[in-house]
């Protein structure tokens, strides 16, 4: 197996200035599975759902070639649960109703299927239940990658920082960073984040790109410029879910191909905005991906001359 | 002459987190033309100074290449002197003295040897003044463009937009282009604001980078991480200097050339934080600005490959 993603499969009823929607299936597992499944074909979800989610969604992560016998159902019991309204800015949101749930005595299961595999991506969860998986796994992925949020810097720190020890990349947002690190210049912030452990970071700047941190080298990813930002919901989880997937089809984890990765991602994210939850990600094809993909070149790319 | 700047050329008294200043040469004329002088052996400035300004400032501008014949000396009279604090975050400040003296009544001088200049740089002025300087040359230069700021539109919209309509290229940055068009998304913005006239606009966004719309085309260009911001002041200035420097130099406006243009803006804006006012414009070489652009190469530029 090349990859395994743990993270939430849950339900998610969103508001924006564009509308709202019911329940619809969401959860940063989800997110990240659906965009890596974008690049490898190999690829197990470790999660835990109520005897409430759809059999139908759970198919159709199968069909993507995602491998869930990692996902736990259980019966009597009802599927995490979030509701958020996005304010006109579409930047900032307020959370209406958080149920955990089946989330709130999740003890991930690694199947041995899942045993082995090259790279490890844990979706926001908390730092303990993201520490329990790698400890399960008998042999330590390649690379680890890591989402985290404010969240668990607020209320779990020291746990945090243990999980931190163990990984390799760690993906946050600016605010994020700012916070973990007390420091406001982002530079100085990766450099105090880095000391904890993660060798590589990045940070997303939500419309205006994201850092990567990669040995001595930076890159600046660029957002796609939109004119509208439909629902944000799970265009981070899906940043992450294309990175991890891309450097998990390639397997190479230079700065130049993690630049590579960076963009799938981003491109990847830029579609996720377009709809709600899920629904653009289940839509694209390849050549959508790379027309997609070719804006960014024209975007960020130059090419400078010597001046006379 | 290759290029004409029009704009201040005055004292300034800085605070920043990191220290403060007693009153040094500042202003947007002076930044903008040495950021170009950097690039453009002939061309000239047209400004305004009282009988307190050093002639040794004056000399220097003329070694750089810079004709001063259009920088008017009052006698009897004061330089235009700015004072203003910069918070923490380096993002925002307080003015704390304006001091118009000569810049109040500032009526441009064109001195013969500047007509038939090929390219115009309205540095941040009243928009009348700006578009006297228009009116007062003979022949329309190839490329005009302008900086401007939210000051105008809050006191001078209708004055600003006459101005607009005349010119090529606005610089101006998120916040102002927001406040122009009454929209939060940029790439509306853009539209909005091309429709006044500028068929070319540069967003600048600080840490952010900046947006240049050619066009159909975007382009996202990078700002370079920074440890520290010593001094902004001048920054913007500086980019839009070195911004129209090399399009002067080259002679070329099309899209691909101008991502360079804003790529050389960029790195001289990136040597001005480093000290306070203009002293650091003064040291850069030939050698410093191509390693300097060799970091923004490094930074921004990636090459896809095809995934199998």
């Amino acid at each position: 197996m090349k990859l395994i993603t743990v993270g939430s499969v849950a339900f998610d009823a969103i508001e924006t200035p564009f509308g709202k929607t019911d329940k619809i299936v969401g959860g940063a597992g989800t997110f990240i599975s659906l965009a890596s499944s974008f690049f490898v074909e190999n690829q197990g979800l470790v999660s835990v759902v109520g005897e409430d989610f759809p059999e139908e969604t759970l198919n159709y992560l199968t069909k993507k070639g995602i491998n869930i016998d990692g996902i736990q159902i259980k019966k009597g019991e009802k599927t995490f649960f979030w509701s958020g309204r996005y304010h006109n800015d579409m930047n900032s949101r307020d959370t209406l109703i958080t149920e955990l749930n089946v989330l709130g005595s999740f003890d991930p299961v690694i199947p041995s299927a899942y045993q082995g595999a090259d790279y490890l991506m844990l979706g926001n969860l908390s730092p303990e239940v993201q520490r329990q998986v790698i400890e399960r796994l008998d042999q330590r992925p390649k690379l680890i990658a890591m989402d985290t949020m404010n969240f668990w810097m607020d209320i779990a720190l020291d746990e945090l920082k243990k999980t931190m020890a163990l990984i390799d990349v760690l993906i946050i947002n600016d605010e994020e960073a700012r916070q973990l690190s007390k420091e406001y210049s982002l530079v100085k912030a990766a450099m105090v984040i880095r000391e904890m452990g993660p060798e590589i970071l990045i940070i997303k700047k939500g419309e205006h790109g994201a850092l990567l941190f990669h040995g001595e080298d930076i890159f600046f990813a660029p957002a796609l410029p939109l004119e509208e930002v439909f629902d944000p919901t799970g265009a981070g989880d899906t940043f992450a879910g294309g990175f991890m997937g891309y450097i998990a089809a390639t397997g190479d984890t230079s700065f130049e191909n993690m630049k590579r990765a960076i963009i799938a991602g981003s491109a990847l994210a830029s579609f996720c905005v377009e709809k709600f939850g899920t629904e653009r990600l289940t839509e694209i094809t390849k050549q959508d991906f790379d027309e997609r993909v070719s804006r960014f070149v024209s975007l960020a790319n130059f090419e400078m001359n010597q001046l006379a």
